[in-house]
């Protein structure tokens, strides 16, 4: 069984994530894709995909083709980019790959509201960008956030999750505020880390840096993303960003506190080690489950357990899902 | 030229770096473990080295052949192994390759005053541990401090360094307080770091667990480390880690009072990426040179610049050193 997909996609941004998005389904769907950069569009171009030089232009084909408008560009362009859909394709069929949900579900309502939209967010990437890195792989066994709330459109929510199934991701559904809490502290709290961890090893200077080895390297690895886009997605994220951060200034407090005080750093290392080691058997247990017309509630729960979706069909009432899931 | 090399080696402890350094040297040298696991005794036997199984036996094969001892233990063992060489072998060749420096140095002047010693850290490991995972190449492009002060027996960090040169390493010279307080923030801090986001994500739920991708992975792989070896390497480098932790506690706190008010993380982006591009550069502009009997101060200068050694040989007044630096 194939997962229901939109006729067509139009990528708006054809970066890492937006040409790795075409590249992905260029075989089997109608697609195209629009670029502000003139090299990127002769690399689409080259790479047998129809480019767009004018947002017009890529929202008229969009509207002609019915096709599932993607913004993949940075966040910070999506305002721009809402303005110009509400004008030329308001009710277009409308997702996005930003990395954070609540924020951009409150533009989108604000500034498109007919559209039907549909939040996502792979959790794919690499430290490359561009239209040259794009592969057709990259989200093949990542984790696919599609967002959900009572209020959803369950039509569109089948396009943008079979989308990501079509692609090879799982389907993790959760809410805009569910994704915003959790990756505030598995994807921006890394971020900020790495970004005073690298101050912290310049403080030490020259001999400093020529002794750092792996753990600084990883520590750090992040802290090559260009700051504008850092920012734009930290900041986006603020208040689940502070949360976390206090959580991880408390920890960092208390262990600095017993090594200064006792010596001991005994509680952050049995912990810390215990942590990691939950993440590493975060799947243990993870058992198959079906469900026939599910609720959004349903299908947010299962992501709330950890749980994902490796199925999905439409049926004539509803849809059947498929995947793994804890017991809840 | 070949370095100058000690006429045999014994190594105390035969897991991933004292295996390792069997391995790189088995074929040009004469050389001996010592374990107290039976199994590693056998991989290392059937590996083709002589494994004791007594430390006086050890000892006394050192003593005969004149050997460079290295204390390739956990630090945690460090006490006991030299009250044995204090009985056994007073006055022996003596190195060692644990991660912090200062306290280590205290421990042999204090229980072993007539060692010939000089400390010693290769900045290389990987994810794994134990004989089974010794590799012949794991020195090879790392940085291996050798500790001097003005106190240093020079003939005895000849041949510590020339062990080092011998194995591919480049060399750093530097004071053992030097050497941990630059541990501290580039190896000792991302410990503790990544200790704290693994925390930090566990409180986010099975969700959060189930959205981590890279960013998150990597800065918590070193959480991963047994917590009784990482406990032993933290909590003997107290006074320098402090310091760190306090340093990034500042800058973090800094960046989260300035998002939770403005709404700004500008300041730790583009510092913290300005830092991360100045490690990516550190080896920018490094030149050749050479010292003809330099001083212990002269080496020193040279690691404190961020430089290091790639050859040393003995003359009949002295030694050479040729390598890179940065302009004092």
């Amino acid at each position: 069984m194939t997962p229901p997909l939109p006729p067509a996609i139009c990528v708006l941004g054809m970066g890492l994530i937006g040409g790795s998005l075409l590249r992905a389904t260029g075989e089997r769907l109608s697609v195209s894709g629009w670029s502000p950069s003139e090299g990127t569009r002769a690399a689409a171009t080259a790479g047998g995909f129809l480019a767009h030089a004018e947002l017009e232009e890529a929202l008229a084909w969009a509207v002609r083709y019915d096709a599932l408008v993607v913004l993949a560009a940075p966040l910070t362009a999506f305002d721009t980019l809402l303005r110009k859909i509400t004008r030329y394709a308001p009710e277009v069929l409308l997702t996005d790959v930003g990395s954070v949900k609540s924020g951009v579900a409150q533009q989108v309502s604000a500034i498109v509201p007919r559209a039907r939209y549909i939040g996502g967010h792979p959790m794919a990437g690499t430290a490359e960008s561009g239209f040259a890195a794009a592969d057709a792989r990259l989200f093949a066994d990542a984790a696919w956030v599609t967002c959900l709330d009572d209020g959803s459109r369950m039509e569109t929510w089948d396009l943008v999750a079979g989308l990501a199934l079509a692609v090879g991701s799982r389907v993790v559904p959760c809410t805009a505020i569910d994704h915003d809490l959790a990756v505030a502290r598995v994807s921006h709290l890394p971020h900020l880390l790495a970004l005073a961890l690298a101050q912290v090893a310049e403080l030490g200077g020259p001999l400093a840096l020529s002794l750092a080895a792996g753990s600084f390297t990883d520590g750090t690895r992040v802290a090559g993303t260009r700051p504008e886009l850092l920012r734009a997605m930290l900041e986006s994220n603020r208040e689940p960003l502070v949360d976390a951060a206090d959580d991880a200034l408390g920890i960092l407090g208390v262990a600095r506190a017993s090594l200064a005080s006792t010596g001991s750093l005994e509680r952050i290392s049995t912990g810390g080690h215990a942590a990691r080691e939950g993440y590493n058997h975060r799947n243990d247990g993870l058992t198959e489950f079906e469900l026939v017309d599910p609720t959004a509630a349903d299908l947010i729960a299962i992501g709330a357990a950890g749980g994902h979706l490796t199925e999905l069909t439409r049926t004539d009432t509803g849809r059947t899902v498929r995947g793994l899931s804890h017991p809840a």
